[in-house]
């Protein structure tokens, strides 16, 4: 059993630290609000003061916060405790660029960002990009497998951040085909369950189909994942489709719309309201 | 066993007819080539010297061409041999309002357009979504059960239209979502079969990551279902969108680029070649 340190309890974190406490790993946690600690202390996690405690007594560190500044402000603050031999792993969704960065200050980093959502950190059932060397993925892999059903090296270090950017597009255009396919079968008067129900059966069916489009029936616009999370994302995705020289011709036309539904005021919603704001401009 | 007819013996049209006739059937045939009616006449089928002679043979009378201008032509030149109390059931692809004029010309009329490819068809598996009245559903269904796996009664004449326009625009969003996460992955360095397989197996999964992905990996651009097919489609579903009063900005932009395709000399090749176009443009 390993010593490992988390930092970051959100939504995603907490449930994934705790699998690495019925793991039978050693916990050490830190986060910024500290009172989402306490369920995890209540249950044999050690509690930090700040991010270089923890560091201090892992051996892995694990990061999984939202946005990539707060990533970087983790790496600065935990690397005056992290130990020789530490590695530092960091599950939130970043560009490659954020990645190599905070390579440069901890050497022993690894990106592994994940898919699966909140569900999948629950039930333990993630899946992770991993890049970084594979002496390093070799330590952690075994680690990473209490809360991942698929860990997965993909290449050196930002590989795992370039995956995940890959994801988001593909689940960009996914979520454009579901919405604007039932905002056309509403606007032209067919049944949408039905609609929703034939259409996964054949060339159009997704993952977004048999998990979102039921959300668009019933008009339910909880998260899911959120608009907010969603446009953080393209953003990324076009800041690496920039230093790549190419261009991203459908993420940015999804880009735009939930862009438009931020400003409105909707970026905690699911971004299967997509489907609404389609009606919604089809209207005025 | 029903009298059938059939007009239009294509890729999708020759099979079909052929599970007819297996199926028991007394079938009818023409074609503009004459010549594609041969095989079928060698195994049974009857040939007729034109469409109105296929409808004076028939209590069932199937269309299946590409064009809808073709469709409402073949609907003109067979309506002189109707049998009275006849039905005939379009499997073509065109726009509600091409089946909302051939109904007017022949009211016992059923727009049965179809998914599943040419695969389907010689399988025996296609879906079809079929817009008429219950009682004339009533009458063909157990006769179009010869080619399809399921046979769908969606709404009044032209919903079937309506659904097969949905199906083509939740089926060019994940086109996009699939080509353009691919070419990111390429760009990118990732391993372009990893990619593909990662991908699928989460919330970007769909029909085309698993069916079109691999021809993505290999290079393999022959259709499939060309991009000759899918932006006289697309056409169709703007045409529509226009008269429902809506836009259509995902599928706008897939058109968009299918369209500098054609005009390429690429029209014949597979959708999923829009891969490397996107990256073509990327290095322009």
């Amino acid at each position: 059993m390993a010593q490992v340190g988390f930092i970051g309890l959100g939504v995603m974190g907490a449930p994934m630290a705790g699998h690495l406490l019925r793991a039978g790993h050693e916990v050490t946690v830190w986060n910024r609000t500290a009172s989402k600690a306490e369920p995890l202390v209540s249950v044999g996690a050690r509690p930090a003061a700040d991010p270089a405690a923890v560091a201090a007594a892992s051996d892995i560190v694990m990061i999984c916060v939202s946005r990539q500044e707060d990533m970087l402000e983790m790496v600065d603050r935990l690397s005056p405790g992290l130990r020789g031999d530490a590695i530092v792993v960091d599950h939130s969704t970043t560009t490659p660029a954020a990645a190599l960065g905070a390579a440069r200050r901890v050497p022993a980093f690894i990106d592994a960002p994940m898919t699966g959502g909140s569900m999948g950190a629950q039930a333990g059932t993630l899946t992770l990009f991993c890049g970084g060397s594979l002496e390093h993925f070799a330590v952690v892999e075994p680690v990473l497998a209490a809360y991942a059903k698929r860990v997965v090296h993909v290449g050196s270090q930002a590989a795992g951040q370039r995956m995940k950017l890959a994801n988001q597009i593909a689940v960009g255009g996914a979520l454009i085909g579901l919405c604007e396919a039932l905002a056309f079968a509403e606007k032209a008067g067919l049944d949408l369950e039905l609609t929703r129900e034939l259409l996964n059966t054949g060339a159009a069916g997704s993952w977004a189909f048999t998990h979102y489009g039921p959300k668009i029936v019933n008009r339910d616009w909880s998260p899911g994942f959120s608009i907010d999370n969603q446009t953080k994302d393209f953003v990324y995705c076009q800041q690496e489709a920039s230093e790549l020289g190419m261009a991203l011709p459908g993420t940015e036309v999804v880009q735009g719309l939930l862009t438009e539904m931020q400003a409105a005021g909707r970026g905690a919603e699911t971004t299967a309201a997509l489907f609404e704001w389609l009606l919604k401009e089809s209207a005025s």
